[in-house]
């Protein structure tokens, strides 16, 4: 690649950039569906119509931000899974980790999960849901676990990205010195939410 | 009182309520933030200035309905908690009576609870706090839990009330064939975090 070439990538890179931080700012006041094709573009410097270099449409934009945050998060999250000495303490101090330099794309995810966009609300509902399916597959290998049925997997599974996902939506809103207590709270949480799963099925344990 | 102070009276109580569900339905597709007093008086059928006849401002109208969902809710708790025989699955129950029949306002709720509007998101935050408050109180007085300090209580309190929110919010926003697995879903949800309660402080146990 020619060293023009090279610097054209970066400067589309940049741009690209500049439209998904862009998008970040002005839906932390309005949300994104109040938002307009054009004036993203104007927080990038271009006209609307170089939008489409970038991005397919404002949805596709807002399915970018999602794989950003919380694809990457699942992703992620495989790797730690495939390390078998991770305790339940360590994993989730290991997502907010991730979500730490994120703030304002998590604080973003946090809002519209819940938004006025249904396109938003759909791809980040499934992408959670992804994360449930998951971590049901990885209890299923666990051998206290064998008398649970699959619908209860999914229920705790469920019960325990819930946990996460709200701590993340309190941890992004809240002030610094509040965070590392949100983290330990959340901790505490999916301790107890453990030791419920171990108690679970009283009649085969008598 | 007169018969025509009375239907005064009435025509009074119809315009609050119209200036109510107006915000409820705008709000629906753009947030409560993105709304303007003149566009809410519209919807009721009065000029702006007659908006002040009911509320003393947006965050007033804001506040009222924050006051109509969680505060109501919060006060029919109290009245089941004091029948000692209420079941969790009980509880868990009644929350979801109280909130089919105001599914646009619980809608609502659960959408602004992260929505665009700081004032509205304080009023719900603050009132869900009471709501985990008035459950330490209650957890507090189980004779099973005296081992737990305040601060554990309150993370358990915190807990079980985040896991019904998220069932309201995943409740008002599902097609009706889907509702009551919701419902059976959360109190099964419940029940696990209850179960880890009683397995909590294994130390003491042995």
């Amino acid at each position: 690649m020619s060293e023009q070439a090279a610097t054209r990538g970066e400067r589309k890179e940049r741009t690209r950039r500049a439209l998904l931080d862009g998008t970040l700012a002005l839906a932390a006041d309005r949300g994104f569906a109040a938002l307009s094709l054009r004036e993203i573009a104007r927080t990038a410097g271009i006209v609307p119509t170089a939008f489409y270099r970038h991005f397919a449409s404002l949805d596709d934009l807002g399915a970018t931000l999602v794989d950003d945050g919380v694809t990457a998060l699942r992703l992620a999250l495989r790797d730690v899974r495939r390390n078998a000495d991770a305790s339940l303490s360590d994993t989730v101090r290991f997502v907010f980790e991730q979500v730490r330099p994120e703030r304002e794309l998590f604080s973003f995810l946090s809002r519209e999960r819940h938004g006025g966009s249904a396109a938003l609300r759909t791809a980040i509902a499934l992408e959670l849901q992804l994360i449930v399916r998951e971590l049901v597959a990885d209890l299923s290998r666990i051998s206290a676990l064998d008398s649970w049925s699959p619908p209860d997997l999914e229920i705790a599974a469920d019960l325990l990205v819930a946990t996460v996902t709200d701590g993340i939506a309190a941890y992004v809103s809240a002030a610094p010195r509040e965070q590392s207590a949100i983290v330990d709270r959340t901790v505490r949480q999916m301790r107890l939410i453990a030791l419920g799963m171990g108690a679970w099925s009283p009649p085969k344990q008598r």
